[in-house]
């Protein structure tokens, strides 16, 4: 007989036992925050929400916290890390399409010329997407994606795109879950591109991640079911969307949300319009030392990726949503390089 | 300060100790269930899978399980619960629309005409959905659910649906949910219907739960943002479609899954085509005293809500799907009914 519960929970019950007798400071939460304003905000929410005396008790299963990808938990300059895998497959893939080496967008990846790239637009970018993102099956995509992981180097970090996360969000992640909240991805990014790393990298399983979804059709190859990649958008998880991905996957309104551009500014808003005590929080990249500085807010640069503009600045201000200063509010960004 | 992780769950911890003191027999899992071989199968495939020693070994990680709602948990005769849903918005909100007198299909539900109603078929059935499922919030909608199961009774159990629940299913849920398992519905029913009972129904948490959906729209109503159920399917949750349901939604194949009709073959050929051990399981009403006997399979009679033909049955046997009788296999079909 397979075990029942209680016999089952005895040994991770003892395990938990031996746990406490770690000295505290070596589960210090928040480690790489520096003692700001923002930490404060996130200390003190948690505390609201935990709290069974406060007015502001949320009781374990409603402690939702949805997290943007790209941005916020990890680099999206010098581009998306997932455009990087796209035009790496082009590459990969060149050999086998000569008719590349004159068709644009793929001309312009093989010459790394990427104004011409950019120029090509948003249908240029759905042309790699297609060629390069379906027409194979889902397992054979997250066994490309999965080895992509471990040998791309970002470009300036020269670490695997795995490690280029931000270790203050990571932190807060792990803090969060110790305190009772289950935590998602809600990106713009491929839900698929996604999923291969964000258990190890975040702690957050397949099926907390949301994310921008292509078709997807049940077939039968040589007698065994596969599910092949469609050269179709099934769903866009940006923007507007993200509250109608947080309706259909989790189902449930967040109560925390974290962002850094204006593809979030849709989900803090939902997040906010909850009853209850909420917490919305943008990461702002004005590192350009340690990270990318970037707005067009506050002056700093524009960016086709993640653009954070002045008007969102202002929201947050009048709405209460706290702006993360990558450069005042972390200790460290990335975590110290493994061996 | 919220409290670090080891100090939150020492009070979880002393109540489990507690727990463990609590006789066994009061925890017999799967007591609803007779000792026929289809109970054996269950318990030597969760002893398999939970055992480290075992080559069929499974981390809890990858322990998913997926249920069908609709004949598989809940009683789906004399028509899909929400389809009596959808018949009682009619009746409700006819007052307000007075060409319904004469319009079909809704002259057919206003005078009870099932058989007009049946012979409307797909685009009468997706009519009615669009006359009470849409073109309201995702709140309204929600909290008009939640009012019905308060007070709608199924016709012959005279109980609410939500109490006509296959016990031994139950019980299964949540022998597996003790063995590590985490658990989803994966139905044709739609998901902002199922969400606002589950939980409290089947100890599975809204973000466990998937089902066909319709499009939603974020849009600001007085200053307040609002998800708006448009009258359109966003994506049907059946036949073909479970398993790109459940790539979509959970990311990962399910080691076991539980169907009882046509629409749920193919979430068991994927479950089947993993590798490694894996659990299929069909539900055969094959009992018209305590429920319904239907097929058309084993010379039942025909169904048009939760067909079982033939081929289904053929195909369990040569594939080693294991198909319960309701009559021979479970010695209780609902729980005993609530003071």
């Amino acid at each position: 007989m397979p075990q029942p519960l209680a016999s089952l929970r005895w040994p991770a019950c003892l395990l938990l036992l031996t746990f406490a007798a770690v000295p505290l400071h070596a589960a210090e939460p928040l480690a790489s925050w520096n003692d700001t304003a923002a930490k404060a905000a996130i200390i003190k929410f948690v505390e609201t929400v935990t709290d069974e005396d406060s007015a502001g008790y949320v009781p374990p299963e409603d402690r939702i916290a949805t997290f943007d990808n790209d941005g916020t938990l990890w680099t999206e300059h010098p581009m998306y890390t997932q455009l990087a895998f796209a035009l790496d497959r082009v590459r990969t893939l060149a050999p086998q399409h000569p008719e590349w080496k004159t068709q644009q967008p793929f001309k312009a990846v093989l010459e790394n010329d990427l104004k011409t790239l950019a120029a090509s637009g948003k249908k240029g970018l759905l042309e790699l997407i297609v060629a390069t993102h379906t027409g194979i099956t889902t397992e054979q995509f997250e066994a490309i994606v999965t080895d992509w992981f471990k040998t791309a180097r970002h470009p300036r970090f020269k670490r695997p795109y795995t490690e280029c996360t931000y270790l203050p969000m990571v932190e807060l992640l792990e803090y969060l879950r110790a305190n009772g909240f289950k935590t998602f991805i809600v990106s713009g990014g491929g839900i698929e591109f996604m999923r291969p790393m964000t258990m190890e990298v975040y702690g957050i399983p397949p099926e907390q991640v949301v994310g921008t979804t292509i078709e997807t059709k049940f077939e039968m190859q040589d007698g065994k079911p596969v599910l092949m990649r469609l050269p179709e958008i099934d769903f866009i998880d940006d923007k507007a969307g993200k509250p109608v991905g947080i309706n259909k996957f989790i189902g449930k309104r967040p109560i925390a949300a974290f962002g850094n551009s204006a593809g979030d500014r849709q989900m803090l808003q939902w997040t906010a319009a909850g009853t209850g005590p909420s917490l919305k929080m943008l990461v702002f990249h004005d590192d350009a030392e340690r990270e990318y500085a970037y707005g067009p807010a506050n002056g700093l640069p524009n960016s086709p990726f993640g653009t954070f503009p002045q008007d969102l600045m202002v929201e947050a201000k009048q709405s209460d949503w706290v702006v993360i200063s990558m450069k005042n509010d972390w200790k460290t960004i990335f975590a110290p390089e493994k061996d």
